[in-house]
């Protein structure tokens, strides 16, 4: 620990929804389905953040050979208070469910966690999902869209859209060969406008000691990818290798991926759970089917904070989870 | 799948911390430490559930010969939307952290997955943490404490309290022998004052579940625990198994050990995450280690409901997780 490296276990079917933002994004071909709004034909934004996550996990068991009983566990996780998107999800599916909130991290969280169970032989498949929406975590965490409150240029957009993953112990083309969890870090830092400088000292731990687990260095990976570091988290994290004599030229943000930051409204990056797994199940999966990537190393980055800590004026702290997938 | 059998898990140092009503409570002579007020020598409430989370964790540690660096991993989880006491006593160590969230039943969830990750020889030693406030879960999901609103007699009262434990694979006294995670269930219901009828339909699934995978009826343990039904909620799971022509009589609510219903004012009974948590690593770790009981099942239960969800007239899904400890 805090690196697991895993034998058996492949991703296989998997699908990734979105909304308007993502439909004008560059990655729009990548997707399952994209709705006009951010509604998704629902009457509330959670009923259409929840619409998501049922579409991504249709199309997941649709695209598969696998039924509901064929999974024995699902890990999943959401940015709204009490992970209620994930849980009314879990509630359609009668399958063991473990909730997990990791922020923005939670995507790679969910997907390793049910890799060292398929690992561990306690279930032969498993699911991970996570969504998020950026008119539930604006009103729930800022103000409501229809304030139109002025932005901070550090600020992210959060994703709206939601992903569904099945791992599986059975042979198939993309390999999930290793996990590292996390620690939480607390720099002191407080402006919640300017979450990607705070992750990024997340992102630069975890991957530091990805490395050094491994016995790997940088060039291992034909691509690494943080979850959500914006522009300036992303800068800040090149500055921080920097420090070391390492040039982290194989280096992006699926924020920066996901959104075309030059022709999209999108401030800072994208951000938000769905960010960084859209981009890996979307873009990176492809990728590596064709053998364009064969090795990618997916760090998700979660800011840990709460409308009362922030209100209370206390710290933000950071932890980011870093998961490698392979193909042969 | 859903249980998980363990061979070489074990309990070892843990503690509970708690405030006024446990203090007044029939299991104060459990505790560490005990404080008199929900401020806990703290400025606000969330500073008081996260110095009680600080104790216990100084506790544990002291009692014990492990070092921080001996802890391979930690999972913890809360009630505070975004988990936010967990992160920050994360923040304190320099081990890796998965953030779960699961209600109420936190403590059976983070007690499986980390003796999960033992047995399958991931980490040596793994801690299992929650906590609650009833000042922090009244103000966050109800009202703030000060309004003094009129509570329904269903209404259960939110422990203060924290717990830790360290799970490893050195022989100890008490081993934890399965795991059995949950499934969301949504039976529709809606009343926010009476989760403990709400969640005994999860429990009642649960422990069939659990029954049913390990091969064994009820009368294999000494004592069945609930974490937080609530006076009406046991009657509802004893009334279930009735049905199936079982008399549970080996059964009770931690709800109702922690508090003196009779004497405190605690409505139909106490809930929260800390509930289980200091019920099992008080009360039934001591009758464990006194060979008065020699095989016990903790069913942690949990109402998956959000205020935003509440506030939108969803119905409240719940989970229920369960962990048996045997002596020999």
């Amino acid at each position: 620990m805090p690196t697991i490296k895993f034998n058996s276990v492949y991703l296989d079917s998997s699908s990734i929804v979105g909304s308007k933002m993502e439909k004008e994004g560059p990655l729009a071909n990548c997707f399952d389905i994209l709705y006009d709004d951010l509604y998704c034909n629902e009457r509330t934004y959670e009923k259409g953040e929840l619409h998501l996550l049922k579409d991504a996990f249709s199309f997941t068991f649709k695209k598969s050979d696998y039924k509901e009983k064929d999974i024995g566990i699902m890990f999943g996780g959401d940015l709204l208070n009490q992970i209620t998107s994930s849980s009314y999800i879990s509630s359609l599916y009668n399958i063991p469910f473990v909730g997990t909130f990791s922020a923005c991290s939670s995507f790679a969280l969910t997907l390793g966690l049910a890799a060292s169970y398929i690992e561990s032989n306690y279930v032969n498949n498993a699911i991970a999902f996570t969504s998020s929406s950026n008119a539930t975590a604006e009103r729930q965490f800022r103000y409501p869209l229809e304030y139109g409150v002025q932005k901070k240029e550090t600020t992210t957009y959060t994703v709206t859209g939601a992903s569904c993953a099945i791992l599986t112990n059975s042979i198939r083309d993309i390999k999930v060969t290793s996990f590292t969890i996390g620690r939480v870090i607390d720099s002191g830092l407080k402006d919640a406008s300017d979450m990607g400088n705070i992750m990024a000292i997340s992102a630069y731990d975890t991957i530091k000691t990805h490395f050094k687990d491994m016995n790997i260095d940088h060039t291992y990976y034909d691509l690494i990818l943080t979850g959500d570091l914006s522009y300036y988290g992303k800068k800040t994290l090149l500055n921080l290798f920097k420090r070391d004599n390492i040039e982290l030229d194989n280096y992006d943000d699926c924020g920066l991926i996901i959104y075309d930051r030059e022709n999209q409204k999108v401030f800072a990056g994208g951000s938000g759970c769905a960010c960084s797994a859209l981009v890996t199940l979307g873009y990176v999966k492809e990728k590596l089917l064709k053998r364009e990537y064969k090795k990618v190393l997916i760090v998700s980055t979660g800011a840990l904070l709460s409308t009362t800590s922030i209100g209370q004026k206390e710290t933000i702290p950071s932890i980011a989870h870093a998961i490698s997938l392979e193909v042969y």
